[in-house]
C-alpha cells in the first residue's frame, strides 16, 4: 500500500455495467512528509473517504478483496482513512 | 486506474484463439491537466470507446473482470468513459 | 499490452519442468514511433512470432490465459503479431 | 521480494472490516549496501516485526499467501525478517 | 521474464510457515549486454540455481506456479537457468 490524498473524482456515465454505483476517487500519492510524490491514480472508494482525507491505498489484484470492489475491473481501492502513522520516530496526526 | 486519451488502434490477424473480434486501442497516459505523461498503453476496448474518447483504464489480473476480456491473455482494459473530473477544486468537462 | 520487436531468443535446458518445449523470446518494447524504448522482457512466443516480428505483449497473470501458458511460471507473453496501427492520425504497416 | 526496513507504524480506525486486527507498518527499501533507495511501502506484518527490523517484503497478490492477509485487501506484507545476506562476497549480519 | 544474475543469498529464520526449506538467492538485473541494470530482486530458487549463474527470473502470480512456491507468500521465482542467448544477432554463451 502506499499513502495518498483525496483530491477529487471521477464522473463516468458509460462504464463496465458492473461499475454501477461504484465512486472513483482521485488520489495524489504522498511521501512520507506528506508532499506529493508526483504521480496520482484513480482509485475505487470502500470506506466512505471524502476530499483531502489522507488514505491508504492497493493494486493489483488485491485491489478487488472487498464487498465493493470484487471481481470487478478496478484495479486501486483505497481500504483505509490514515488517522495518524510514525515515521523515523515523528508522529503525524491526521485526523 | 489511470487516465488516458485514445488515439489509435492496432490490427493483428495472427493472435491467440480467444482475442478474435477483439478491439486493441492505443491509449496515451494522461496527467491531470491533460497533458499526456509520456508513456502508452495497447487496451482492450470494453465500453465502445473512440478515437480522442478520455477514458479510465485497468491493468492487471482486473483487465479481465469484463465480458470482454475473460479469460484472454490481456493485460490492461478500458472500463469507463470519463465524462468529467475533478481535481484541487477544478473541474474538467469532457463530454 | 505494449508493442515490441523480437531481436533474440534464450536458451535454457535446466527450468521448471512445466516449461519443457516453451520457447522464450528477447523482446525489446517499442515507443509508437518504433523506437526501442530502452527496456527488454523475455516472453514467451504464443503466436509463432519469428526475429524481427513486430508484437504485443502481455504482462502479470494475463501471460498464462494461452494454452502454450496456462499454469507456468512466466510473466510475459506474445500474444500477437500487429500487422499494422494507428497512432496520432498517422498508419504504420509492418508486413 | 526486496529487502526493508521497518521505520514506522500507520493507525487508521475508518478500514474495510476484513483489516481489523491487521498491523500496518512503513518500510522504506534497502539498496543491497543497507542504504535507503528512496521509496517506502506500508505492508502488513505476517511475521512480529518490530522497528528498525530488516526484513523481506512481498507485493501483489503474493502479499496473500499468509494466515495474516488471506483474502484481504492488502497488496504487500512482511513475510521474513532477515538475519543475514551476502552479496558479492561479502556477509551483513542483522542481529 | 527478466535475466539476472545470482549475486548471493538471504538468510531469514523468522518467516511466514509455509517458507520452511525455501532458498532466497540474490539475483542482479541484467542488460541485454551482461550488464548489471541496477537493480536486484530476492527471488526464490526452483532449479538449483547457484552463484554467479545467469538466470531466468518471473514475477507477481506467476512466480507461485512452480513446485516449490506454489500458494507462498513469494513474488519473485528462479524457473531457468541460462545456456545462451541470442540478440541482435549476436550470441552469448553462459555455460
Amino acid at each position: 500500500m502506499k499513502m495518498g490524498r483525496v483530491i477529487g473524482s471521477v464522473v463516468a456515465t458509460r462504464k463496465d455495467p458492473s461499475l454501477e454505483g461504484v465512486k472513483f476517487l482521485v488520489v495524489e500519492q504522498l511521501a512520507l512528509d506528506m508532499e506529493p510524490e508526483g504521480g496520482y491514480v484513480i482509485a475505487v472508494d470502500a470506506v466512505g473517504a471524502g476530499l483531502n482525507d489522507t488514505v491508504l491505498f492497493a493494486g493489483g489484484s488485491s485491489a478487488r478483496q472487498t464487498d465493493v470492489t470484487r471481481d470487478r475491473p478496478v484495479d486501486a481501492v483505497i481500504m483505509a482513512i490514515i488517522d495518524s502513522f510514525d515515521a523515523y520516530g515523528k508522529t503525524t496526526r491526521l485526523t
